[in-house]
């Protein structure tokens, strides 16, 4: 298989925790990365309106903000506030420019996993309109079942598509993220079933041993993800969009920005 | 519910990692429980026969062998020197008395976790007329998906399910262990699939943060699964046999056996 496109490369920049948005847009232009996903604690920081200035200024465009979701909690008032959360969210990434508002579906706040599932189906509904109403899709990213009791209750691709084929929307949609699914008995179909649905497609690696389970992401092609292949799946099922670099990593945060970038660029051609 | 039957509690020795077989046969006397699962680098030790001897002695029986499986290797030559350990753990499994001897899979050596797949479904293939000879049954444990890239490629209770319809033995079934179950979205359709086929329930708990991803099970109550419900389902499914209590976590190795039964014999009644 040919390699990746390197004009689809996007800094995910949470690969560059330590680097602010202002940072994270001139590092891309830097280093000739035309895109870039923003995550919404560092948008917080300098606004909106700054943000978009900076990515027309500097020529990046925005393959996704993150993050929606979160939508399981206690009580009434406390579902209704995260609802909330997500449309103002949905309102920042029409202002960016971007398609995709990337949901990470929260935990259950108590013993009931299966309530907390139908917790993000109604949180996903609620939203949805308004999502359509601002021509903003929401992807729906399915996490690595070890995060299931503090991160998301939705672990699987399988769950994310039943989702989307139940709530029906050209606005709803599921993220791939490698280092979620990489194990899944079911990656190629679930992949194949997702045509037309895809919404995004994040790399990184799983690294043996992993001595941290948030922090633990590597580099691509350090670890035991066929990339490529996935890539190829993906592509077959129709998704042609950027590929996001997301690296959860303290190490890979400690190091200068501008090295991070260098390294991710050749990583991202040798192995996806 | 009512509570789990006291006498059906077993100590997995690895909750009690700091003690010798002989210790854990004896402990078990000492608090009344009834059964112990073994593992194979504690009955090296002392031998297969002494341990026999010790098991008629103090009145203990044991729930089952742990581990063989393993199956996937980079030559052919290892994957046969796998098969032949496997063959050795069916005897010593019929000479300590249990019906079961449970199948950790392995992880691939490679990238491709497909191929490994089917080196277990081969290596299983190979062992069972073996273990129908003997009289001893294979239980095929699906771990954690966080233990897909170095400890088993059969990750959810779907595949192993789908391994025992298309190896099809009465001498083959499944291994339901609750810490790497529990979040799985077809956790009550897969239990409910194996009726018939299921040949052990073990309990721990899932506790947040986990700051070790090997050594991070908790005890029972202290983590977020509903062990009470999974024993509810694992009944229906007709399951009446030991429950194994299997803990593996430094800092309650590092406590005093006889502290950790009389914790887990309180945790047991009062959670599962």
């Amino acid at each position: 298989m040919t390699k990746a496109n390197l004009q689809l490369l996007s800094l995910n920049q949470i690969t560059t925790e330590n680097w602010s948005l202002s940072e994270a847009i001139q590092g891309c232009a830097r280093h000739d990365i035309h895109w870039i996903s923003i995550w919404r604690h560092k948008l917080e920081k300098i606004g909106v309106k700054e943000a978009r200035k900076l990515l027309t200024e500097y020529g990046v465009q925005v393959s996704s903000l993150c993050r929606g979701g979160m939508f399981p909690a206690a009580t009434e008032r406390e579902r209704q506030q995260r609802i909330d959360d997500n449309k103002r969210a949905i309102e920042d990434a029409k202002t960016l420019g971007t398609d995709v508002l990337v949901l990470v579906c929260g935990p259950a706040p108590d013993k009931n996993i299966k309530q907390a599932r139908h917790w993000v189906e109604a949180g996903i509904e609620a939203i949805l309109p308004y999502a359509e109403e601002l021509g903003v899709k929401l992807g729906i990213e399915p996490l690595h079942p070890m995060y299931a009791a503090d991160r998301s209750v939705i672990n699987t691709l399988g769950q994310a598509n039943a989702l989307t084929e139940c709530l029906q929307s050209d606005h709803l949609g599921v993220v791939a993220d490698a280092f979620h699914i990489w194990w899944d008995p079911e990656l190629e179909q679930q992949i194949a079933r997702a045509k037309g649905k895809l919404l995004g497609f994040h790399v990184s690696d799983w690294k043996v041993p992993m001595r941290d389970m948030f922090k633990g992401r590597a580099m691509m092609g350090d670890g035991v993800i066929d990339l490529r292949a996935m890539r190829g799946m993906v592509e077959e099922a129709g998704y042609h969009g950027p590929i996001e670099v997301e690296i959860i990593n303290q190490e890979i945060w400690d190091q200068p920005g501008d090295d991070v970038l260098h390294q991710m660029k050749q990583c991202y051609q040798a192995h996806v």
